[in-house]
Formats: structure tokens, sequence, C-alpha cells
């Protein structure tokens, strides 16, 4: 059995649509996955987002590994009853937290050592160790571990970086011991195409090798080591390298994209799945999406503005609530701002998807993305 | 017609119960208003509140003065069109807020001079301004202007307080235009039971001068300046020698009170209206309202525990969730924290008053009151 299957392909565009199957019920692609690090997504509760459209939702094994700790929320019955969401959950390697957030980090084709930024406590995450609290963990999609390099990095350092991530993606699938977690391969190289398009050979190598048993082989693609900082198209670039390399019948992710003209372009290259903190990072400071583009809702000019955020909008946000108010309540700091404005930009981010899945559909997904990008101001 | 109707009395304490009808719905009472600061009660949606059970809220003229200024809300159509909470509000002065939270205030005849707490601006409230301002916010329950003194105050400067506090309130009913919005007197006198039944004499008589107008009468009596941090049981006292001598037909408030054991005692000394930020801002710091008294969330004792926080209730928030993962929501200083103990303690508040209610129905009182404080653990 599949977990993926493609229903419909794009003829113009590598741009296409699917569904996928976990133990936690099915997922639409292209899919945008909002961000719960913390076992919760800020500022919502489960069954908003399940109302707002949430299909899976993405949650951070470096904060949970940290705390609780994944044996505690194994023992409370995993991931979905300990947060009380029952759809399904990808949840990274927690590679990518360990070089953004710790104290200190240190890597060795053991590992890499780091220290908490919670308490500076040391710890050595290996391969081994992200399957084990993944799997604690109960996630339906788990992410190999991999080291995430910043911008700008030389290419010696990055191909060697690649070399210790493809070992440690080759020992993340041998650790693998639930049928019921599934497992996605990152591509990284960084910003050298070359790279890129060896990384992806030697990942396939690995995953042919692998028997039926869905637990030595793939379900998934990611391309990582993007929105690392570097200019908006040389990320695109890496995308556009790698899709066409990768097996068609296999679902793609690009981890951590982003603003929806991003998800746009990289739909169009065959990617679906996205995740990113966007639109609930954004909501918490005021930054709200439209199909006009951003509107910082503090600003002066809203402050008497009887209107909706988006006049055409459905959310529950903008069928209840003045510019005006919202606005007040962005100044006052006060947390139904926080949950207004995630409200409305994850409804947004919904819909922008729903409706380019829509348009590849009806096999016009390329006027979508043009009408699109002539509304929308970055 | 009266606004307010006693539907049943105790006949072994004060307790009564009864109904208050404004122009935005009728509430029973006892009744507890959840506190709505800046035109939101903290991390709740209004459907939520209304959900959980409450009937009318109360929100602050001091905060909506300065930010974002009654002309504003009133142009936006009002308080309730502006917060989307179509039940009463009731709106305190502002009094208590100038005399908490501004850097300076000074109080002469007039008015009292004070300096805003966001932006060190100089303002004059008068009673006058007090009351065009909750006209202005559209208020279904608004209060005098009164002075509101700290705990200790020695006597001589109680009097001359209470003395303007007096000529405050009579102009405050003076300064009236609104017949849809009533407005309640305060009594106040300190913590001195003497200067506590002059003031309520002299409102009475000032209320008494009114004609059938309802604009030159009262239509309720507050206690104020209780729970200002004086020993409880000097502010119960305070209470209960004040609320004999109220007219038996019109609503009874204690402004700011309290915990659950403050708000049972009083309602035995046949206060009809509570309100606190008590359980809102305990939500915020992990403080939880139970049958047997006060749980502490972030306890490690709760760690690894998969009970919800009282397995009896049936709040959203007991039936979705472990202490284990509050625990850890509050740790983690996640909003939906906010938000679940909110549910919680609110929950728990509205239960708590509802439950007051039919033992006064059911002429039983007395041993709710006992068998509340018997499991109870202050």
């Amino acid at each position: 059995m599949e977990n993926f299957q493609i229903l419909h392909q794009d003829q113009q565009t590598q741009a296409r649509c699917g569904v996928y199957k976990t133990h936690h019920g099915e997922f639409k692609t292209p899919v945008f996955m909002p961000v719960g690090t913390q076992a919760t997504v800020k500022s919502m509760q489960p069954e908003q987002l399940k109302q707002l459209g949430a299909q899976i939702i993405l949650s951070n094994t470096y904060h949970l590994y940290l705390r609780p700790g994944h044996q505690l929320i194994k023992k409370l019955g995993g991931l979905h009853n300990f947060m009380n969401w029952q759809g399904p959950i990808l949840t990274d390697s927690g590679g990518y937290q360990v070089f953004s957030l710790a104290k200190m980090q240190k890597v060795t084709q053991e590992g890499v050592k780091f220290q908490s930024h919670l308490d500076g406590s040391y710890h050595l995450l290996t391969p081994e160790l992200a399957i084990e609290v993944q799997e604690a963990l109960g996630s339906d999609i788990m992410m190999v571990l991999d080291e995430c390099l910043p911008y700008p990095s030389e290419k010696n350092a990055t191909l060697k970086s690649m070399e210790i991530t493809l070992n440690w993606e080759e020992r993340c699938l041998q650790a693998r011991t639930r049928q019921d977690c599934d497992l996605f391969a990152i591509v990284q190289g960084g910003m050298y195409t070359d790279l890129r398009k060896i990384c992806t050979q030697r990942l396939l190598e690995i995953h042919e090798k692998g028997t039926q048993n869905s637990l030595s082989k793939f379900q998934g693609f990611a391309v990582g080591g993007v929105s690392v900082g570097e200019p908006i198209e040389l990320g695109y670039e890496m995308v556009a390298c790698v899709t066409p390399l990768l097996p068609k019948e296999l679902p793609r992710y690009v981890m951590g994209v982003g603003y929806p003209e991003d998800i746009i372009t990289c739909i169009g290259y065959g990617v679906d799945m996205f995740d990113c903190v966007i639109p609930t990072r954004c909501a918490r400071h005021g930054l709200l999406f439209t199909p006009q583009g951003k509107l910082y809702i503090r600003r002066a000019e809203f402050s008497e503005d009887s209107k909706p955020i988006d006049e055409k909008c459905s959310c529950y946000t903008c069928q209840n609530y003045s510019r005006a108010y919202l606005r007040h309540l962005s100044l006052s700091k006060e947390i139904l701002s926080a949950i207004l404005n995630t409200i409305h930009n994850l409804h947004y981010y919904f819909n922008l998807l729903e409706q380019a899945r829509l348009a590849i559909i009806e096999q016009r997904f390329s006027e979508f993305k043009k009408s699109f990008f002539s509304l929308y101001q970055k």
C-alpha cells in the first residue's frame, strides 16, 4: 500500500495534487502545516485548528525532547493524546533547532553535542536518538537528522556537512522500529546546485537499497537548508534543481517555507508540503495577510477603521471584528489579539493552498499563479 | 418598570436571588462578572464567555478612556459592538484605576488630576467626565466616580474623602443623559463602620430626593473600598454593616471581590453582584480553582499526572487535557495555557454562583455554605 497518491498533475508546470494517508487520517496536498513547537500551535485550541482547515500540524522534536521530555509524552499516550490533536503530526528531527537555538553545538560523525537553551544542560543528539524521540512521540511523519548550515557557507564545509548528513540519514533508516511512523529524507547541499544533485542521487541510492519493508525506505523527500537567510531566488533555485530528480510518486516537502509567494512559487516546482511559523508568528506581531499583501494592523491609519481586515474574507475574525478593534488589541498586547490574528492568518494560508489545489485540479494553475502575483504586493 | 426583581429570599441568611434586566438582556443574581479591562476578558473570545455562562462582563473606564478613547468607541457603535459582546456590560468609573495605576493623582472637589500610566499625559477625571465616558461607551450599568482610599487610612482622611465622594456621586446623577445606562451608587467610609453607615444614609437621602425619572435615582448600590489590602474579616464587617441599610428591592454589588470563599460569605450578607480579576489572572499564573481549593499546576507533582484538574469538572479543559499537559503549557508560557486555565477557572466561578443560586431557591443556602467550607481549603 502506498501512503501517497497523486490525483492530478498540472500540464504546464510541475504542480500536482494528491492525498497522503497516515495512521491518524489523511491530508490533501499541496498542504500547509502550521507549527506547534511546544505541543501547541500558539494561541489555538485544536478544535479551532481543525475548523480552520488544518489537516496536519508540525511539532518540534528539539523542544519536546528538552521539555517535557519524550519519555513523559510516551507515558501519557503519545503526542496526539498529550496535546489533544487526533490528526496527523509531522515532527522535525531537532537538528534545525539545535543549530538555531542551542547555546553551543559541536558536530561529529556520531551526532551533535549541544547545550540546552533552557537550562544549559549538555546533550548529544544522534540519528538514533532523533528516531527514538520521534517514535516515542508517535509522530506520523518523522524527519531524518540533518545538519543545517547557515548562509553563506563555503563549498568545502558544505560538502563535508553533506557527507555527515548522508551518514546520519542512513542510520536513521536503520534505527526505525515503528511501521506507523513514516520517515522523510532531507536533501542538503547548501546553495550549490551540484552538491544538491549529488546529495539527491546519494539519497536515492540509499532509498533504492531498501526492501519492500517500509522501514528501510523513505516515504518522502524534503529539501532542507533553504530559508536560512539566503536571497529567496537562490532558495528557489535549490528547490527547482532538486524536485525534478525526486521520485514522482513520493511526496516532496520544502522545510520552513514560507511567505505566500514562496509557497505558490514552490508548488509550481512540484512541491507538496510546506511548514512555517510565519502565519502564526506574524499574527502575534500584528502582521496580517490579505490577497493584496501584508497589512500591519498597528498602523495609525486603522485607528478608526470599522472595516474588517479583508472585506472578502469569511474567517471568524473578519466576520466579527473591525480593524480599529484589532489595532487596539494588538497595541494593548492582549492575548485575544494573538488569537484573532492567528485565526485570520491561518485561514488565509489554508484557503490559499485550497485555491491552489483547485486550480491544479482544474488545469489552470499557471493562471492562478499569475492572478495571485498580479494582486499580491510583497 | 423595575430593572431588578427579587425572586427568592433565604430565610436563615440575607442571601437572595433575582434577575436584572438591561437593554442588552438580563442576568440572574447572585452573579459573578468577569473583568474585561481593555475591552476583552483576557484570553477569551466572546462566544466562549457566553458558552461558559458569563451573563454580564465588567470593563474599565480608565483604560478605555486612555486607549483607544471613549469617543473612538462611540464612533464605532459603542463598546458592545467594538468588542463583539452583545450581553450586558458594567463599567467602573475609572476612579479605582486612577488611584491604583496612574503615575500620580491629586484629588480636589472638582475631580482627580492624574498622569496616564501609558504615556505620562495629564488628565482631570471629574464626575461629569466619568459619566460622559461611560455613556459614550454605552455601558448598561455605570458606576459613580468615587475616591478609593488605600488601607490603612486615618479616620479624618477617610471622612474628608467620603464627603468628596458624596459630592461626586450627586454630580454623577445630575450629569446623566441616557435612560438606557443605569447608574449605581458606591458606599465608601473606609474601615469605619460608623462612617459606612453615615455614607449609606447620605446616599439614600440623595437617592430618595430623586423623582420617578430614573436619571435622578440610583438603580443599585455598591460597596466600594473593600479588598484594598485589609484583613478580609474587616472587609466582611464593612459589607455586613452596610447591606442591611440598603433598599431591599435594589441590587447590591461588592466591588473587586473576590476569592470563592469571599463571594460565598458575601452572598450570605445579601450581596447580589461581584467582579474580580482573580479567576482570569490566577489562570494566567497557573493557579486553578477546585472544590477542594486552589491547585498550582506548575508543581512538580503534576509532571506525569494524566488526571484532569478536577475529575468531577465538566469544563472543556478538564474533559480534554491532563494536569501534565497543562503544567507543560504553563511552564512553557504558552498562550494556550492562559486560554485553557481561564476556561476552567471561569467555569468554576460561574458554576459556584449557579450552585449558590440554586441553594437559595431551594432554601438550603446555609447548608450549601457549610458544605462549601467543609471541602474548600484556603
